[in-house]
């Protein structure tokens, strides 16, 4: 076996350089846990290799090589960009048999062509450089999330990420138009387009995005731009319930249309927590309301159009009494710390101990039915259990996630409850048509979930097409789907 | 062979009633002109049977016994919605084997959702029906084009139509969120999500979408709503050059953002058929300048607030010299009257006689350099030859078509020189990385095409995938993709 993979390695120093090839026996002894540690510290890996290619045909001949050794050795690829996927998906087994494939070094912004509204960059540019580089030449790159500075672009696509705009612009599927991928065989796909219509057969980029490195690597991407709005204006509104969040939500798609492009919900203990933890900025108005919303309106026009929109909107909703009380940003500065308190609730709740986390969707309309029947069924299977709920509600996503009660710990918890909750609030999901992975999905974390929360016939199908793409199983396998 | 077929049509009979499956041979001999020609009549074919299942448990039936038979009796299953489609992909071929699935009798809206801003309604649905449920509701189902009185929502989604309002809304993949499927297995996939985020796998439905009954049989869909904007108003512009079309439509994307939601260009000549063959409505401007554009700018605001910004726009345009001309209509009867101009491009050429029709995309930016070059190109094979040019500039898609010089018999024209035009302009398509459908599909009429106009890399997987979801070749075979 040692002689097998001393062969594989030369093989594959011979494609990227032997510096790009990291063992724990290089010479001086390499740390691999920078891609052997899950992000959120669940499981450590242990990798055969780290292999850093540097172009989409040192990719291809990488994949060649270890589809040419994989029936003599059991080994498999594992793609990586930014490692900061939250479901287990981008890092090695404990197997040691497994290559951990890297793309960091593909970070090229190929081209920005502003008449056609199109960047194409390389897999591994990190998504802030590509915001950046969108912005210099004038034009929004409109996907956000808050590990935009070390994510990869090509992170983003394989998980089809969500994020803070969706409301407005979609996923990261609707970003897309074209891929470059290096299929299992170890070919290249030159699937670059930049065109806004083509049907000239099956939607094999979508089929790519998404399915989190399990049916072939992505190495480039081709993305829409949007123009730069003029202004952008942030408000924070109280809302007496739920269900009055969706009254101001269904007002707010009625007249700000797509200048709409952020409509967060914020529970009140996930907002006490900010407040006792990072205590500034102040968090507004929210001890009063069960719930606060963050709204953002991207205004093509003026500034001064956007202001008067947002406070005609507020007025509405007031009036209507979907709204309580209301604060629009006076400048970017308030409108950054309104932000800021909404990403302090993740940070807020870790200070608070750990908890059980959910990302989940639910069809918009029925979301305040979903939150009142979960919160009971929880407790009453766990009095005094606390609720850090929180999310994108424009798009029916919520971060649901259940802390101990006051004074327990968090530790002990989740050692006694932490399956039966799942358990709880993913059936409760499934009886509301909802889904129990939104934006993060699936890797190893959730794979055996979706034998109980996804159709068989879906399931089947999903079996049937990565046989077809991946016969040997040679891409991430285990992730996404069980063959 | 005979008493097989009979075995089937009788277990047809039991799965849909008798009067739902026709036949030549049906007492009072059943014209079935209807379902066996395609629409643009260039062929007609023979069917075994049609057969009009009313549910998605018929359909899987239905689906199972031909499956049952299919090694028998070599039958197959070609699915019919409107039989509205331009390439030859829903009717059947001349072997008088196969069956074609009717699903106009699924024509119900099951529900609309507002609060979710969903739809959710059966495959056999017109557009225009679906249109008009929305509108009711107080909503808008943006998918729009020149067949939405006759085709229905099952041909929209399987093969992704395009449109006029795709610049803002997409095609009609980009407005589906879930779908109801049977598969060649006659499995029912009840797919019908309203999530607008849901990471739990494969992106199955858009691998459904667009793939022209190939890979499964689409019974419904859960598609996107959005409010009605509160005015709509159109305008024409006089532009001196495609490359003054482009600068518009960046300036216009800017300052109109998601309120452009109609953007198409037309060619001096085009509208100089629909002047010569239907000179009512008056075509405006069109004398003095080779291209006119209509611009559509939907308002959530008001009526007021449109006009000033399209005034806006059109006086920027006017001093930045991309404009020459324009008006703005009036109210909705001028506003119709200029929609119907544009309408009246493909009958005007169709009196002016036969042509060799394209449905082309190109990346926006490239086009100018596509149309000088590609219309170079003909002129010098085909001195004379005249190009009826006009399309959705705003998604780079165009219907690019060939007419005979004047005074020669487009018949005779088609006969000499209807192959190498597809040949010349599909190889300059290629040249500038554009697709050769960018909104009709494959059919049967491009499916021997794209071995030249498509990646093999990309063949190969369509054809792993159609192995994969359909491994005897039962749902619609031969197009799309050859196996």
């Amino acid at each position: 076996m040692r002689a097998l993979i001393d062969d594989l390695l030369d093989g594959l120093h011979d494609i990227v350089g032997a510096t790009h090839v990291l063992t724990r026996d290089t010479a001086g002894g390499t740390d691999l846990g920078a891609w052997e540690n899950d992000w959120r510290r669940r499981t450590q890996g242990h990798a055969l290799a780290v292999v850093q290619p540097a172009s989409a045909g040192e990719v291809a001949a990488v994949v060649g090589l270890c589809a040419a050794h994989q029936g003599a050795t059991g080994l498999s690829i594992v793609v990586q960009g930014g490692n900061t996927g939250l479901v287990v998906g981008s890092t090695p087994d404990s197997s040691g048999r497994q290559i951990v494939l890297s793309l960091r070094r593909m970070q090229a912004v190929r081209a920005i062509d502003g008449a056609n509204l199109t960047v194409t960059v390389e897999a591994g540019c990190v998504l802030q450089t590509l915001q950046d580089a969108a912005m210099e030449a004038g034009y929004l790159f409109p996907l956000s999330l808050a590990a935009e500075g070390s994510c990869t672009i090509g992170g983003n696509l394989g998980t089809n990420a969500g994020g803070t705009q969706v409301v407005r612009y979609g996923n990261t599927r609707d970003l897309c138009l074209g891929l470059e991928v290096v299929t299992a065989q170890g070919r290249i796909w030159h699937g670059l387009s930049g065109l806004r219509k083509d049907n000239t057969g099956y939607d094999l980029r979508n089929l790519m995005i998404g399915s989190e490195g399990t049916l072939g690597i992505i190495t480039a991407a081709t993305l829409k731009l949007v123009p730069l709005p003029a202004a952008q204006l942030t408000a924070w509104a109280a809302v007496p319930s739920l269900d009055a969040a969706l009254a101001l939500l269904a007002l707010a798609q009625r007249r700000l249309s797509a200048g709409l492009t952020g409509f967060e919900v914020m529970g009140q203990f996930a907002l006490s927590l900010v407040a006792r933890h990072y205590p500034q900025p102040t968090v507004p108005l929210y001890q009063a309301t069960p719930w606060c919303v963050l709204l953002e309106n991207s205004d093509h026009e003026s500034e001064a159009h956007a202001r008067a929109q947002f406070e005609s909107l507020l007025e509405a909703a007031l009036e209507q009494g979907c709204v309580t009380d209301a604060v629009v940003a006076e400048n970017l500065g308030q409108a950054r710390k309104l932000w800021q308190i909404r990403e302090n609730i993740p940070l807020a709740q870790a200070q608070e101990g750990l908890n059980v986390k959910h990302d989940i969707s639910i069809p918009i309309s029925r979301i305040p039915e979903f939150v009142r029947a979960t919160d009971a069924l929880l407790q009453q299977a766990i009095p005094g259990v606390r609720l850090v709920n929180f999310g994108h509600l424009g798009d029916g996503n919520l971060h649901y996630n259940v802390q101990a009660p006051d004074g327990v710990d968090g530790k002990v918890f989740l050692a006694q409850h932490e399956d039966a909750i799942n358990t709880l609030v993913f059936d409760s999901v499934s009886r509301f048509d909802g889904s129990i992975s939104a934006e993060h999905g699936v890797g190893s974390l959730k794979v055996d979930k979706l034998g109980q929360h996804k159709s068989p016939v879906a399931l089947d199908m999903m079996r049937a097409v990565k046989r077809a793409l991946d016969p040997t199983n040679l891409l991430n396998p285990g992730r996404v789907v069980r063959m």
